[in-house]
């Protein structure tokens, strides 16, 4: 009898083109529908599986959740982890906006459920921009029926446009997989924090893939791979009323999902998510350089988390990155403050490839040498807590700028 | 029989002048001896009891602790809450130094209880300034002798200035309380957050009184004022190497602190530990704003403060109010990721006097009268929970500024 696992588990994963719509049995629509003040900025898109596709969520754990956040969770419930399409708006939150914000939530879902002649839970919604003020429906309505009236292959650079708020530039992605059992594809987009008419910052990702995977798998490689990715960056240590991830699976390629090849599934969810999740970190508000935290020799893969998360959240460091001033001083006090034991004389700190610090003394000398480093644009710090546990994890931040505080603060002054 | 308690419940507080020297029995004396490169410029203070006094100290949680943190904890350990005096210096942390750097802040207490004829466990020592620099003990030695030979009453204002680094001002405070047993004074001085050659910010406070406590009492006395106030604010959320807070009680005014006499001293230290710490937010890095955010209704004290810390230290928040955006929805986004459970429905906030959102919905129109509060120097944020739990707190905290980032990150640049 062949040994199947070993004809499926070797797989190899490549970048492709088309972003959300690469994978077969996709189609979208992005429209401007007046949402956004600005003319024929695209404001809605509609992301359509071809028939029924798995479907996944993760949503904010705000206790503050938006309208489409209630409405999607519910849906996803009754529908069994089933999915026809999700619609998306920019330029309003629908956040605090009550029974009303509820109702229009509902109606956009509903819309797109006529369309396509399915029930409304199969329909998913997201919203982003301003909170505290509701959608004109009549815009929406119009906009809605227009981009299902549109539906089309290979539109993925419109998807992505038409979910970015203030984002300097769209996040798109998608790799091909092949396997013993033949090759699919996994998409997405996403759009991160950019301030949105005064308001708000919102983590938005969509994802597809053609594999044929059952609900309750699709979520689990949702949350295992948004683990290690999209909650893995921080621009701010903010978490907003509307963050939303959702992953379909249209089953169109023919390849079937099981144990023996979740892995496969898993790395292609992890390359598109880690790019898309990167990008929101590079296109971060005021941001300049990507920081990529990484805490080595943890006692658990938590701790190294919390601890990597403390550094890259610090206002010290962040700054400190910014003036590309190697200051190890902050790094291994923040490292402190993160509320994971180990002994500081045992630890070790790296910026870049330097060694700053190590037996509870610093490396002055090789300062500049980490300031060199620190000059560019794709930063590395690197702490090693010596408790012997070995657990390792990365968290990508960015730095602090003085533009930060312009974008978010001084612009009504 | 009388009632005691009644005539010694009743008490009155006022502001006096000296600082940390109002209260009889302590001397201080402040030199220049060369840690900080300027000219003159006070880098070292003594603050010394007449005879052995009551001492209770707080040090920072932070994991890293620098080696004067470490030997002062083990000097009121020896000591069983007993001391002679202080000795702080400013412009080194002597953190992160090694063993040399825990022999050093050793001879520092040595030095000084040579002068004063004392066990060295009766001295207790704090730095602050650069990390992973030796203190040049030559210096300090022959700053220490030159101290001890100048000490005396009246110089509050020196002691004040000798501890600061890049704090703006100076931060000094003292009341006096009649109680039906006779009068005691409390005074006390503290420094913030200033960058210290660009390594980090500590805050120190060190407080008196001329009341005789028990060792036992004054360290819950200290504990109880400073949750109320030295752990209620909040520049950046960073927590250093270096943060000591210290009270000394010499008993020299002759009333005899007991639990009837109890709120009269937290009273007293609350004052004054509220002037400083508020001081101390003041004089924050690139601050302009006081932030005074308190959050009612919640269910415990804790919960109550873990919501207001959340909102203090949200940059979302803090450059709001740096622009003077009445944005509720950052406000109440930020109470909704604190980790506190609450319905969202039944919170209000305010901004100033004005309600800017309630069950479940903005009050817009009042936005401009908030906009205007907002362009004063000391804001009020004020969350309702409305969980009927009734705890309520307030946590001080400032805005965040271009300044912040050019102080902390582009002063290389």
């Amino acid at each position: 009898m062949a040994d199947v696992s070993s004809t499926v588990r070797p797989f190899e994963i490549s970048t492709t083109e088309g972003g959300v719509v690469a994978p077969n049995g996709f189609r979208s629509s992005a429209v401007h529908c007046g949402i956004k003040a600005k003319a024929g900025a695209l404001d809605l898109l509609v992301l359509a599986a071809d028939s029924p596709a798995a479907a996944a969520g993760l949503f904010t754990t705000n206790l503050v959740q938006a309208a489409p956040i209630v409405v999607s969770k519910r849906h996803l419930t009754l529908s069994k982890g089933h999915a026809r399409a999700i619609v998306v708006n920019s330029g309003c939150a629908n956040a605090c906006t009550g029974p009303q914000g509820f109702a229009d939530a509902q109606q956009m879902t509903r819309e797109v459920a006529t369309g396509l002649g399915c029930a409304t839970e199969q329909v998913l919604v997201a919203s982003t921009g301003v909170i505290g003020v509701n959608l004109v429906m009549e815009k929406v309505v119009s906009g809605v029926r227009s981009a299902m009236a549109s539906l089309a292959r290979g539109r993925g650079d419109e998807a992505a446009r038409a979910i970015m708020t203030t984002d300097p530039f769209p996040k798109e992605h998608a790799v091909v997989v092949q396997t013993g059992r033949g090759s699919f594809t996994v998409g997405g987009i996403a759009k991160g924090s950019g301030m949105i008419e005064p308001k708000m910052a919102t983590m938005l990702g969509f994802l597809t893939t053609d594999a044929s995977v059952p609900p309750s798998m699709l979520q689990r490689a949702l949350a295992d791979s948004a683990r290690e990715t999209f909650n893995a960056i921080t621009v701010d240590g903010e978490c907003s009323t509307n963050d939303t991830l959702f992953a379909m699976a249209s089953g169109a390629s023919g390849v079937t999902i099981d144990d023996d090849t979740y892995p496969a599934l898993l790395e292609a969810l992890l390359a598109v998510s880690r790019a898309l999740a990167i990008g929101i970190v590079r296109g971060g508000e005021g941001a300049t350089k990507l920081i990529a935290v990484t805490v080595r020799d943890a006692h658990s893969r938590d701790d190294a988390r919390q601890v990597a998360r403390t550094i890259a959240n610090s206002p010290l460091v962040k700054t400190a990155v910014h003036g590309a001033d190697p200051n190890w001083g902050r790094i291994l006090a923040s490292a402190g403050r993160s509320g994971v034991a180990f002994d500081a004389d045992r630890a070790k700190v790296r910026v870049g490839d330097v060694l700053l610090f190590e037996n509870g003394l610093p490396h002055d000398d090789a300062a500049p040498i980490a300031a060199e480093h620190l000059k560019t644009t794709d930063i590395r710090i690197d702490v090693d807590l010596g408790t012997g546990g070995g657990a390792s994890a990365t968290i990508w931040g960015c730095d602090l700028s003085a533009e930060y505080v312009r974008i978010n603060g001084e612009y009504r002054t």
